[in-house]
C-alpha cells in the first residue's frame, strides 16, 4: 500500500488515542500525520511511532494535501468540518452519527458491507459501537439463514461516552471505597440535566430520547443495522442500557431466522467467519465477557442456544471492545481498504 | 390475625436477615420465633423485636409446635428438613427451588396467582427471584391482552448468589482501588470451578448449566414464569446475566401481546397494578435503576415503548429488590395471606 497523509480530528478523546495506537500497531502506512482537536485540546503532545506530535486546533487550512482524515470529535464538529475536509480533497471516514444515514455515505462494517464503500463521495461513515459489534454477529446467520427479526438488549461499557465516563467509574470506585459521597456529572448523557451513578448501578438511558419512547442509540441500533445489510425488512427491536464496565460492550441477541439453524451449525458458522472468535462452552464455563474481551480486535460469540419459544430462533451472547471494533479499529479497517483499493 | 410460632431455617443468610427485618417492619404476628441455620452457624445471635434471638442448629425436635416455617438455606437444605417440619405440622413456604416445579406445590406470586395456594399439602414455594419480578411486571399485559411470547434478557445483583457475592464485590471494589489484584472465589457459581471478577465485568451466567445450552436460572425463568400463570402456551426465552449491583434485578422484556396494547395503554395498566411502582419518563430521565430500588418493596416498571418491529410488541424495563420481592417480602406475603385465610 502507499503511504497516504493521515489526519485525526479528535485526537485527544477516548477513541482517538485508541486509534494513534492501532495505527501504530498495525503499521498503517502513515507518510505524514496531522492530530487535530478543539482549540481547548490544542498544544497537547502526543506521541506516534515515537515522534512526538503537537495536536493542532483543526483549521480548514490543515486539510491542505491531506489525503484520509479519520473524524472522532463528535457529531457537532463532523456536522462542521466534514464537508471542509471533503472540500480540500480528503477522504473522510467518519466516526459520528452525523452522516450515517445520509444515502449518499456508506456505512460500513467491512466484516458485512465492504464493497459498499465504492462510489463513495468523500464520506464514509463509521457506525454506532454497539451496531458495529452487533452486525459482526449477526452476518453469518444473514448469509445462512436469513433473518427475520431481531431483540437485542445491550450493556454497554462507560467508555461509549468518552474518557470522561471512564474517569467518572473509576472516580466513584475510590469515592465508593473511601466512603465519600459518589458524584455523578457525565452518565448517562453529559449535555442532558440528570446524572446518576454508574458505580453498582445499570442506566437503562444511552444516549439522548428521540421518538416513541426510544433513546438514539435503541434508534441507532435498528436504523443503522437495516443500512448496512441493505435490507429494509429486517425487523429489529433494542434496549439499550449502561453497565459499570470500562471498555466492553456486551449485547443479548435473540434472532429469529427464515430457516431453522441448529446451535451446532451456528458453532459451525461463527467458528468460520471473519472477525469473530467463538467463545462457547457452557459446562467448562467459557463464554463472552467484557473483562477478557477489553484491548481484544475481535467480537466474541457465545452462550450459543436455540431458542424453545420459537420454531427458528437463536439466543447469542456477544462482547467487544467498544473504542477498538466498535470505533476506531472498524474506522482503521475501513481506510486499510480504501489504500489498497 | 392470630399470632403464629414462626421458624426460619437460614436466618443467617442473605434471604434469611431480609426476612426478619421485613417480619418486625411488617408486624407480622409472631407468637414466638426459631431462628434455624447449619450447626456452622449455631449460636450466631439476632436481634429480633428488640429480643436477642440465638440461632440453633436445625434439628427435626425444633419443628415441633411451629405453624409456619420460612425456609431460606437453599435446596439441599430444604430436601433434607422441609419433609421433617411438614410431618411436624408446619405449613413451610420454601425459597429454594427443590419444590417448585412438584405439581402438588403451589408457586406463588401473590399480585399473580395467590388463590393458587388454596388445597395445598403443607409446602408452598416461592418462585425464584428474577421470575418474581418478571411476573409481577407481567400480570396486568396478561390479564388485559394475553401473552404469547417473552424475550428475557436479565441484569442480577450479586445479592441473588448471596452474602459471600456481595462481600466479593465489596472486596473487589477495596482491591481495585487499592491497587491490589482482585481476587474472585464465589461467583458465577460457588460450587463450580471457575471463578470470575464481577467488578467492572459482566457475567453471562447465573446457576449451573442444564440442557440444551440453558443455565438453571434460564430454564427457571421459563418453567416456573409458565407455572404460575398456569399458561404452559407461554412461550418464553431468557438470557440471564450477572451485573456488578449489589441488590436489585433489572430486566429487559419484549412482549408479544394477543391483542394490541398501546405503550399509553400499557402504562394505564401499570399505574392501577399492584405491587407495581410506575416510573416512566424518558424525556425527563426518569427510569427504574437498581440504586432507586434497592430496599423498595415494589417492582418499578419504565421504558414502556411499542415494539416497532412486531405487530402487537411492547419493550419494558423492570428493576426489584432481589432480596425483597425477590425472595423475603413474596414469601412473607404468601405467609400473612395464609394466616389471614
Amino acid at each position: 500500500m502507499g503511504a497516504v497523509n493521515v489526519a485525526v480530528v479528535g485526537a485527544t478523546g477516548a477513541v482517538g488515542r485508541e486509534l494513534l495506537g492501532i495505527l501504530e500497531e498495525r503499521s498503517f502506512p502513515v507518510k505524514s500525520l496531522k492530530l487535530l482537536a478543539s482549540p481547548r485540546s490544542a498544544g497537547t503532545k502526543i506521541l506516534f511511532n515515537g515522534v512526538e506530535v503537537t495536536v493542532e486546533a483543526v483549521s480548514a487550512a490543515h486539510f491542505k494535501g491531506v489525503d484520509l482524515a479519520f473524524f472522532t470529535a463528535g457529531g457537532e464538529a463532523s456536522k462542521e468540518w466534514v464537508p471542509v475536509a471533503v472540500a480540500a480533497g480528503c477522504t473522510v471516514i467518519d466516526n459520528s452519527s452525523a452522516f450515517r444515514m445520509d444515502p449518499k455515505v456508506p456505512l460500513i462494517v467491512p466484516e458485512v458491507n465492504m464493497e459498499a464503500v465504492k462510489g463513495h463521495e468523500g464520506i464514509i461513515a463509521n457506525p454506532n459501537c454497539s451496531t458495529i459489534i452487533m452486525c459482526v454477529a449477526l452476518k453469518p446467520i444473514y448469509d445462512n439463514a436469513g433473518i427475520r427479526r431481531v431483540v437485542v438488549s445491550t450493556y454497554q461499557a462507560v467508555s461509549g461516552a468518552g474518557n470522561a465516563a471512564m474517569e467518572e467509574l473509576q472516580a466513584q470506585a475510590e469515592a465508593y471505597v473511601r466512603g465519600e459521597a459518589i458524584e455523578a456529572q457525565v452518565l448517562p448523557v453529559k449535555g442532558l440535566p440528570k446524572h446518576y451513578p454508574i458505580l453498582f448501578n445499570v442506566i437503562p438511558q444511552v444516549d439522548v430520547p428521540v421518538q416513541q419512547g426510544y433513546t438514539k442509540e435503541e434508534w441507532k441500533t435498528i436504523h443503522e443495522t437495516q443500512k448496512i445489510f441493505a435490507d429494509s425488512s429486517m425487523r429489529i427491536t433494542a434496549t439499550t442500557v449502561r453497565v459499570p464496565v470500562m471498555r466492553s460492550h456486551c449485547e443479548s441477541i435473540n434472532v429469529e431466522t427464515n430457516r431453522k439453524l441448529t446451535a451446532e451449525e451456528c458453532r459451525r458458522l461463527f467458528a468460520a467467519a471473519p472477525g469473530i472468535k467463538l467463545v462457547d462452552d457452557l459446562d467448562a464455563q467459557i463464554y463472552p465477557m467484557p473483562l477478557d474481551t477489553s484491548g481484544q480486535d475481535l467480537v466474541w460469540v457465545g452462550r450459543i442456544r436455540e431458542d424453545t419459544s420459537l420454531e427458528n430462533g437463536l439466543n447469542l451472547w456477544v462482547a467487544g471492545d467498544q473504542l477498538r471494533k466498535g470505533a476506531a479499529l472498524n474506522a482503521i479497517q475501513i481506510g486499510e481498504y480504501l489504500i489498497a483499493d
